[in-house]
């Protein structure tokens, strides 16, 4: 028999993971998107093996599914399958905040279904199906978030899964904890960055900019909808890294009004020495 | 005649010059620095034509002076080789600050030696002679701060310079309106960058990390010596940069806090639109 998975939803994330997944387990691959158009060119495409806009079309035959979709639609969106489902079907979804999520759809009405979030570290400016490749999860990170009742076998599979579309830094944390950390690495990250062009000087042009700007600005142009969601969603952590980053900077600051060069030259070097330091674990 | 350029401290930017000058108006080119060994493998490496660690040996001959030394260096030595400058040369800085510079060595003592002072908007991580590469200018901007007594030839002659490095974004504008402007491109990029990494999360593993958190730390692995100078040396602008962005990302936070969806999407909406208006001028 071979594996029956089904993607639901076929924008970046789900169309990029529908070619990763090409090949695994010899899998058959179905998606499912609202949007008939993106439907259509999934299988034009070869995507995916079949496809639909219909999730009762395509779920219960699924030995495996994949939520692709903003958090906000998980919960109904299940609750619509659930009744159908294969028993032993693994569900999973791939958004980066879990507390709430989990708070929501958990525990499963079945307990013949398993439930496990992962949280591909994978992404790109750019949405929509038409975006989807391959690529974007080779080298990165892929974090599975079980829960106490999550067998075995559907941590395996999640593990096999993130090997085979490319990560290469997996990793087992309790969802409380990961969405703790992502508060940092990716939240944070996000609103340095678009907080860092909310205004700019009136006669700046391209010519002043170099390296460190393209970088740190990178992130900037960001997908509002998307993030508006995300970071609410993860809300109090996102304050508390925002929080001790406000409170480097304001040192940072003190350093430069009071002229402490040691205090300045102390940051400076911590800051090295920690990024170095995250990029070593 | 050929050109004769003395270019003053064979570090990162320096010898990366002495490389991008090849063939610079059928330039004799020669180099100064305070290290025996780094004279010797300029020479060795073919960087330059002559070299010596003695600025009097070679900065009398020269047309075009360059100092590519940290700036509180330069007033001694300007002072040193004043005398024994040629009649009509012309002698230029890279720093990344003008105003404090400026200050202490303008005007001139001498009315028939030229000073302006240029920016490129180059660098990389490591520092020092090894890093060098001619590439380092390519498609990058170039300012120039001419000063009301810099001669139109002078501008002229770094203009070409700029263009022969392979600087695509050429500019010229006042000295006080550079470091305002640089004090965001540059300086608060960095204290931004720095500032994410004076602390982190204790669980935290390179598996949470991903395109995001690389780009908004690049710069974070910073030389402390060489930005301790810089930023206090433009001290207020960068406290007015920063304090720009403090206000930015204090009113993210309230957004965060108030769970305000509409403040949120509207800032994050913001950052977007002004990305994209800066890397269009």
């Amino acid at each position: 028999m071979r594996t029956n998975v089904c993607i639901v939803g076929l924008g970046l994330m789900g169309s990029s993971l529908a070619y990763a997944l090409a090949g695994f387990r010899d899998a058959v691959l179905t998606g499912v998107d609202a949007d008939p158009a993106v439907v259509e060119k999934a299988l034009a495409k070869g995507a995916v093996d079949r496809a639909s806009t219909e999730l009762l079309d395509l779920a219960p035959e699924a030995d495996l599914i994949i939520f692709c979709v903003y958090a906000h639609h998980i919960p109904g969106l299940l609750e619509r399958c659930m009744t159908y489902l294969k028993p032993g079907a693994v569900v999973t979804d791939i958004c980066g905040v879990k507390t709430g999520l989990y708070e929501a759809i958990l525990p499963l009405p079945r307990t013949d279904v398993d439930y496990i979030g992962v949280h591909p570290m994978a992404g790109k400016e750019r949405d929509g199906f038409d975006n989807g490749e391959a690529s974007i999860f080779r080298n990165t990170g892929f974090i599975l978030c079980p829960l106490e009742s999550t067998q075995p076998e559907s941590v395996t599979l999640m593990k096999e899964l993130a090997a085979h579309i490319g990560a290469t830094k997996i990793t087992v944390t309790d969802y409380r904890r990961h969405d703790e950390i992502i508060a940092y690495t990716s939240d944070l990250m996000h609103i340095a960055s678009a907080g860092l062009c909310v205004d700019f000087h009136p006669d700046l042009t391209s010519a002043f900019t170099a390296g460190a700007f393209r970088d740190c600005t990178r992130v900037a142009d960001i997908n509002a909808d998307a993030w508006t969601e995300l970071l609410l969603s993860n809300g109090p952590n996102v304050v508390n890294a925002l929080d001790r980053y406000l409170d480097s900077l304001s040192r940072m600051r003190r350093a430069l009004t009071d002229r402490d060069d040691d205090a300045l030259h102390d940051l400076l070097e911590r800051a090295g020495h920690n990024k170095r330091e995250m990029l070593r674990r």
